[in-house]
């Protein structure tokens, strides 16, 4: 399952589980396995375990997980990997020299864009100049730009994903990262729909 | 998949991944991805992957996780739960009062044992009058000895499992947690067989 | 600074930094460094930093840190211990065979209560017996009940801190851990008056 | 006190603590509790608890803390972000707008170091004009290079700083992150000498 984000972006979701989960580990603090549970019981659980903790999602939640692999803006990457509860593994521009793209702002009028984009021009054959000049692969990066687009691959667990969610949904946030923020919701979607209907509620996201 | 631990005790491996995530995900680092490695070059990498980080597992090996479910002594549980990367689940004896069992240590003399159950059993029905008379259950089962077994979920990745086996499989480590981490260390075994060669030879394990 | 708690518990404040250090922290973020700040500011800052995280204390209250020492039940303990992020050093019953004292509940009645402390000494003459017998003493400890009291050196950042009070003051927490919780709330108001203050009016305490 | 790093970067230690709390803290295992310890004891104590668990420290170093003030090129701050234990504050370029340095790779012949340098100042020139012609400040320093110095503060653990160094010390690291991490070192080694030499001898630095 693939959604684009942003000009050249994209999010895979490459495994996820079911909030059934929860439900199935909630259960032994009662000393009960419960294999099935009707919907209307299931939904008041759910409700129940994702606000008790003070307002946040109990321990339980973090039995439902998520691998995601992600193309994006290293300035967008830059705010993603804040949040430490998580795995990431990124594409490394020591090792790596090829597939250099750039994020353009759509919000620039043409004139500014054409010159955005040719000053990410500059960079780049400036840096692939200093790697064929010999220069340490991780030494020439520094000309890159912000803008460069990365990949990585990112495992979180459902309690830490919601605080992601919570952050990067929230109108304070940049734009860039908020787009990414919606697409993880859509992805995890079908895999949590009583959790992900709980969390847009409480946010008041249609 | 369950093994019986000490005289009453189990684990039972609920989810398990396989090795070969650590090489798909580190892979991306080069900005390759590689779906299947002939065996020389896997056990080439993972050996480099496995004691390239001042001699413990890199970020890859946290791509590779375990769900076990855990029958042991409360005082084991105590130690247990100090490993903090993880996900953990425990029966609630504010809300369970069945099912009490007792850890009886094999090496005390006949004498001194069947001391020791009378002594658990006193504890037991003890425990179950104050119930009975209304006290909370929480309260009650403060008299309750650490021997008694608790039952919990561990969700746990192969970078954090590592640091557990090898701090537990000391010769250091208390015998009864040594009993559950040589049980962890055969579970994972068939799911990761070079990691944990590598491992039993670094630990020099037979 | 030293309050008693329970029957026999106590918590001491042995070190612990003032709230100024949030604010001094995230006036970085603006390229800002702000040594002192008018009271008026500061109340209007630290109430938008404390809830601006989708209701949560943002990253700037990890830089105010606390060290207690804490006496307790083992039951609070294993409660206690279940939040992860702070550091944990706790007295060791392997190496450690004196001050067995237990928590006696004060709400049994007078011949439970007898009854009750009566069941505790007995487990200690026993474990006391077995150590003589030469039994191993991490093994003898499994008579002990878990009303045992112990004592543990705790690390806590404030984020980490606010988050252990929301949970362990709510109504449905256990009384005796609400109890500590009580007065570690006390313990650090002189060190974060107004971040405190705020607290407390969100959770409804007077 | 400060460390001049690279061209245009700093570390400044703001907090440091001793290694005596180390055996403070480990004493309360052992029932007892040490305030003063004679130079031999002490060295044969910390090296018993630097590689005791697995060749890696125990918990008890979790309780010396520091705090430092960094200034370094945006792609090392990339990679010391990675290290998830410890908490960071960094200046926001969706805030500030000035202050923009580059870090110069002094390994380049003149001519390329002119050409990095001016490539450096048309990025900045027209991240100016973009703020300038209204466009978000986050949207805008998309096309300032990586090589970008930022500020940031870190509190850390030694637990977790000497995993630290471990890993940024070795000569596998980018050299530039190497030269951070020699200066933490620096840094750190008045406040625990006897760790640091142990560190040095194991690591086989001079």
């Amino acid at each position: 399952m693939e959604k684009k984000v942003l000009d050249k972006g994209y999010i895979k979701l490459l495994k996820g589980e079911k909030e059934d989960n929860i439900l199935k580990v909630a259960s032994i603090c009662y000393g009960r396995k419960i294999e099935t549970f009707d919907e209307d019981k299931k939904k008041f659980l759910l409700k129940k375990l994702m606000f008790e903790h003070a307002g946040n999602p109990t321990s339980s939640f973090e039995f439902v997980n998520f691998l995601f692999e992600v193309k994006c803006p290293i300035f967008v990457a830059r705010q993603w990997f804040r949040h430490r509860i998580g795995s990431y593994q990124e594409i490394s521009r020591r090792y790596v020299k090829d597939n250099l793209e750039f994020f353009i702002p759509e919000d620039l009028n043409e004139k500014l864009k054409e010159e955005y984009i040719k000053l990410c021009e500059n960079c780049k054959s400036f840096y692939e100049k200093l790697v064929k000049s010999g220069v340490r692969k991780e030494v020439a990066r520094g000309i890159l730009p912000v803008s460069l687009y990365t990949v990585f691959y990112w495992q979180v667990n459902l309690r830490s994903l919601i605080n992601f969610l919570k952050v990067r949904l929230d109108k304070h946030a940049q734009k860039e990262i908020r787009e990414y923020a919606k697409t993880i919701l859509e992805l995890v979607e079908p895999y949590c729909p009583i959790v992900i209907s709980l969390l847009k509620e409480k946010l008041e996201i249609e």
